[in-house]
């Protein structure tokens, strides 16, 4: 097994058809892996995702999910490559896990409806009020970077990229074959590493719907940028909550559709 | 709102930038809304979709889900396109409520990994054994109207589609911001007219990961092509439960991942 250490792709036997012609040949396929997340002990989730910083990805989707919020709530991340289990202990303990029984309905793809409008409307409270403000030239810059530092999708075309960078430059990058996991091992390595979120600006391969800027809304990030298209739901929740959401960044355009007096 | 009836994109003012010229402009994007699912007068879920077909989806859903299996187990499904709300219920009601309150937690993107691992077993277990073989020309024709028929695509860029194909043509399209969506479309579409998955083609634009597969296994579809890429999990699930995986099917190519004698 032990496919959470390999290199993220894996030579398969395939079937090429080409012009007609058929041939038998290798073939690099992306790696998708199970991933299961242990939260004090209880078994919590299984993630299927790339492999490659597992311990990122935990914690990020802990914290995407409300379970932790800073470095200071973990006591001990540790990796079971082996097995594929992600194990996360916290310092407190007993509020923690009746969040999480309270809380195991509500991730992003499966919430019940009325929890889902409740979250918006805690977050509508809050709006984010920074005052970060950066060029257009230089966000196309780092889509620029984001491409070419993708090194998974140029093997297998089947991934998403996720980066994270400050008004200087690119912090971090991940890849993973989900848009959500790619951002939550940004948002993970963030919170090991003690990193604050609300003046960096977040970039994505992927499609912008309204779970990725609900994530960007927790996290308190005043950019999100991608080279896709937005919804128009993650569009409504950018504007009210105070993201500035950009789109389409590709060579030398981009669109803007929300908050767009940060981009100067 | 009304907005599952709207016909999927929504004019938005936007701020374009181009070689450095900025302007405010009108575009097309793509809509997002929430769609909640009552289940036998319960809300079970809110899935965030594209208008159009919302009873489809609803049923697709609660069949991937495994909640219902045929157009049989169906007393009534309405839809209140005011409050964006789909009622399905069912024949016999006791049972299914317990199925779903155990359920709650093990779709796809947030299951428990026990009950994932569980999933796949059963899945092995019964080898899909169809019979039916196409041609690879076949196939790339029915991609090619696939892709032609993606009006909101070519309107928005944002969104996947996916099709039901017999051995002459395609039965039906449809297209939505979430690719599990686009399918449970189809696949709703077929309980409610009571056509049978275990001798069709399923066609998508999305990505291929083990989450398609495990829902094509669950309807014993023999054929899954994509124009896009798989996992290195979706090939093994393939190859288990008896799926033909095509991949990267576009112009006048395409790779098969498992069974390939299903395709002369």
């Amino acid at each position: 097994m032990d496919e959470l250490k390999n290199r993220g792709v894996r030579e398969m036997e395939i079937v090429r058809i080409k012009n007609r012609q058929r041939s038998r040949e290798k073939d690099q396929v992306i790696t998708e892996t199970p991933l299961t997340i242990f939260f004090n002990d209880r078994e919590f989730v299984t993630l299927l995702c790339s492999p490659g910083k597992p311990d990122f990805l935990a914690v990020g989707f802990l914290r995407s999910e409300g379970l932790i919020n800073t470095a200071e709530d973990l006591d001990d991340v540790s990796v079971d490559y082996q097995k594929g289990i992600v194990f996360v202990r916290t310092k407190t303990r007993t509020d923690l896990i009746e969040k999480l029984y309270g809380k195991r309905t509500i991730t992003s793809g499966c919430g019940k409806g009325t929890l889902f409008f409740h979250v918006l409307d805690s977050l509508q409270s809050k709006r984010i009020e920074s005052t970060l403000q950066i060029s257009a030239e230089f966000l196309l810059k780092l889509m620029t970077s984001l491409q070419e530092n993708s090194v998974l999708f140029k093997t297998t075309g089947g991934v998403h990229s996720a980066a994270l960078a400050n008004r200087e430059e690119i912090l971090f990058y991940s890849e993973d074959i989900g848009r959500h996991n790619a951002v939550d091992k940004i948002v993970g390595e963030c919170i090991i590493k003690n990193i604050p979120l609300d003046d960096k600006i977040l970039l994505s391969s992927g499609r912008l719907s309204s779970e990725i800027v609900i994530k960007g809304a927790k996290l308190r990030l005043p950019f999100i940028v991608s080279r896709s298209a937005p919804t128009s739901l993650s569009v409504e929740l950018a504007e009210q909550t105070g993201i500035t959401l950009v789109g389409f960044a590709r060579g030398r355009r981009l669109n803007i559709y929300s908050h767009d007096y940060r981009i100067v």
